[in-house]
């Protein structure tokens, strides 16, 4: 592998002793599994928001601002942190970049670093245990248990960041991230609604705590409910899914069968009727000239996994079918033997070179009794393809599970053919 | 063919003279290709009626009659000429035989055995020139232009009816249809009417020509409509289409790709949620022991056939896709070529016996850079294949698409054996 670097280390790390997560939970170290920071800054901080907001009247303006900063913060996620940096399925010019790491940093889901290395784990190692946030682990761990829950850093499958390694954007708010969170999680939001209309505390409960907790939820939901909700058009070996309620609660990112099967394209949603603000983001900003290299896959290529997957699932319906006995498992019978057998009262019928036994279904037959009479003992092969009636494709099918045997030599005109040729009598047509 | 019967023919009809149909259409004699008396029947008599509606009030029992007599005269057609007596998909007991001869002879659509002859002869040739009302000559005509206009006779193609020759009820309605029609069209609704609530004129008027002229409408539709409008799960190679809104205006008539697949079987609809009311009225005459022998095709031979139509849409849109140049087109390359030629700064890499261009790619490559090159010029179908990251179907379909050669011996590992073997110093591995 490409990379050695190992970002979420820290110095209190050593690897030559067990981590906890190798040891299993028992009632003395439950509370060594959990990563309590993230808990206070995912559940506790949300709760102290909730009991705030009680004794704080929302203003309408906070409340527009709260839901404004909301969409520019999940974008900062979206449109920032996965499409541009984790996926590279765009560039950014630095206004753009400077934006977008900003606000994504506002919606307090780690540093563009550290997220993008797990992304990128979680594309290449899908539901494996190398994924950090594999749903395979259940629903609710996809969702925020991978978070609450300490993970062993080794675990997680190793993935290349150089490209992020060598963007000055990114290192400096990896290395500034407290920092950038503070002040653009909960100072910015507050010094807006405070200097707009002097509602300091709202500005910190609502846009601020409150507005985190919706925008981090609503994210999360691309690791839980993408996974688990929805059509699989391109493939189902692995458990991203499409649904457009994924994509209204996460600004687009609900088409994620797609996503996963084509990663490098801007777009997640690729009809026109589909949900996808994050990608009409992106290409507004390539129209204003911040962001350039909108990737697409060839729609050649997703057309092609499209029908494979359908070929599949087609495939499936088929296999549960019964289509009649294969040719190769009937008996080879003499054309002599079958006229006879007909002389002695079975209801056979000669069809294409196979035999069928119809004896049932003579009194049913659509076309009447004596029509079908007709064609026993006989090559019915022209009869019934048209010659008196061209029977249904239902025809055919019935047809074909009614099989007992195969002529010796295909068809009637195969047998006389031959026994002109064993007479050496044989005359070709000339041109 | 079987039946040497033409219910059609009359007195007046002379084989040897030219027919009327036969002559093209001119100034002179055009009045001469229209049917007057169907004109009257169908365009006369409904636009008198709408005339007299406008003198005669509606009562709201005659508009409760009126609707439900449309109903009984409705099923008379749907359940009693066309399921029960066109295509025998279920027998019916003598009171409930009597009951559809009186109640479909009400829809003035002409008598069972001439509206059965026409029918059975449009499923044996539908959409061709033997069909009495195909669709290939206009929506208009398929809805009413074959009545307005004379047809020939010759022309409809030849059914075997022998079975209805032997009912004696289709018999008797046949012989005495005339009475029949005025009877159950006019009088009978008048007389309800009339004895029940003293509206004699609204009767005749609602219930009566009004009702007919509704009935008639619906029913033509069948042949209009449901060969026009709506989708095609069984088959497209002919006009029958299936739509939920001409299933509603023709009591459940509407799956009619269905129902010309499967004509035998007393249901046109096959899904719980469909509307079909004819089939549930059928089912509940069985329940009452009214009705018996319901046929339904096996539900295996109706999946089939809807298999076989989904792959035929799919083969369509597979066809329209590029698929990478087929193997057998492709160049056959030495190893050491191949190998050559990554030294000479070509960016071939060979997957699965197959060499592939990639140059353009290398610099696209989500996978980075270094990673794809690190298989050029060497057998990368192990690194690609999950060796080194187990790629997506569409990472699959691209390379495809980049084909420029196969290798002499398919991959590294037979070159490897193949000289082995020319060296003559084989060594074969031992169970
Ligand atoms: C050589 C013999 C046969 C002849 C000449 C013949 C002729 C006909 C004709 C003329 C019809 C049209 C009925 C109508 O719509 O009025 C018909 C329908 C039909 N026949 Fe045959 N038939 C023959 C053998 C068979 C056999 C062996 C089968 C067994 C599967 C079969 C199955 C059907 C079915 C299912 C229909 C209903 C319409 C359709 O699905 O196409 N027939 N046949
Ligand atoms: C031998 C050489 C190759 C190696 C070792 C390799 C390795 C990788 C790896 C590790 C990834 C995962 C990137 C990530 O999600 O972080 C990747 C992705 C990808 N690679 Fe390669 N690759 C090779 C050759 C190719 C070639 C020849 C193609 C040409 C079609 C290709 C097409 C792709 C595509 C489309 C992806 C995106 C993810 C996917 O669709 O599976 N790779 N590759
Ligand atoms: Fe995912
Ligand atoms: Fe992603
Ligand atoms: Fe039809
Ligand atoms: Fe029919």
């Amino acid at each position: 592998m490409a990379s050695k670097e190992e970002p979420n280390r820290n110095s209190k790390y050593d690897p030559k002793k067990p981590h906890i997560t190798e040891m299993p939970i028992t009632r003395q170290n439950w509370y060594k599994h959990v990563n309590w920071l993230n808990v206070f800054l995912i559940i506790g901080i949300p709760l102290m928001g909730c009991v705030a907001a009680f004794w704080t009247p929302l203003q309408w303006k906070t409340g527009v601002w709260a839901v404004v900063y909301y969409y520019w913060t999940g974008l900062g996620i979206t449109a920032g942190y996965h499409r541009l940096w984790a996926h590279k399925s765009y560039s950014a010019r630095l206004p753009l970049s400077i934006f977008l790491a900003a606000v994504g940093g506002g919606a307090v889901e780690g540093s563009i670093r550290w997220w993008s290395r797990d992304h990128r784990a979680h594309h290449r190692y899908t539901d494996t245990n190398k994924d950090p946030y594999s749903v395979r682990k259940g629903l609710l761990y996809s969702h925020i248990g991978w978070m609450v829950m300490k993970q062993n850093p080794k675990r997680i499958g190793r993935t290349d960041i150089t490209d992020l390694n060598e963007d000055p954007v990114v290192v400096w708010q990896h290395k500034n991230y407290l920092k950038v969170v503070f002040f653009m999680g909960l100072i910015f939001p507050t010094l807006v609604a405070g200097f707009g209309w002097n509602d300091w505390l709202g500005g910190f409960i609502y846009a601020g705590i409150l507005r985190i907790f919706f925008v981090q939820q609503a994210t999360f939901c691309v690791n839980s409910l993408a996974h688990w909700l929805g059509e699989q058009p391109f493939d189902d070996r692995n458990s991203p899914r499409d649904h457009v309620i994924t994509a209204f609660v996460t600004l687009g990112e609900g088409y994620h069968n797609f996503h996963h099967e084509f990663p490098s394209d801007y777009r997640n949603a690729i009809q026109w009727h589909q949900y996808d603000p994050t990608k009409w983001c992106i290409w507004l900003w390539s129209k204003l000239g911040l962001a350039y290299d909108l990737k697409q896959f060839r729609s050649n290529e997703i057309e092609k996994g499209r029908v494979q997957q359908l070929q599949k699932k087609l495939d499936q319906k088929r296999a549960k079918l019964d289509w009649g006995t294969p040719l190769d498992q009937l008996p080879v019978v003499e054309w002599d033997d079958y006229v006879e057998q007909v002389k002695n009262g079975r209801g056979l019928i000669a069809v294409a070179g196979v035999i069928h036994d119809v004896t049932d279904f003579i009194n049913e037959h659509p076309g009447g009794k004596s029509l079908i009479k007709s064609g026993l003992g006989k090559d019915a092969t022209a009869m019934f393809n048209g010659g008196v009636y061209f029977h249904s494709n239902a025809a055919h099918n019935l047809l074909s599970t009614m099989r007992v045997g195969v002529i010796r030599g295909g068809c009637e005109v195969e047998i006389w053919k031959r026994a002109q040729w064993e007479n050496k009598d044989v005359q070709y047509v000339k041109d």
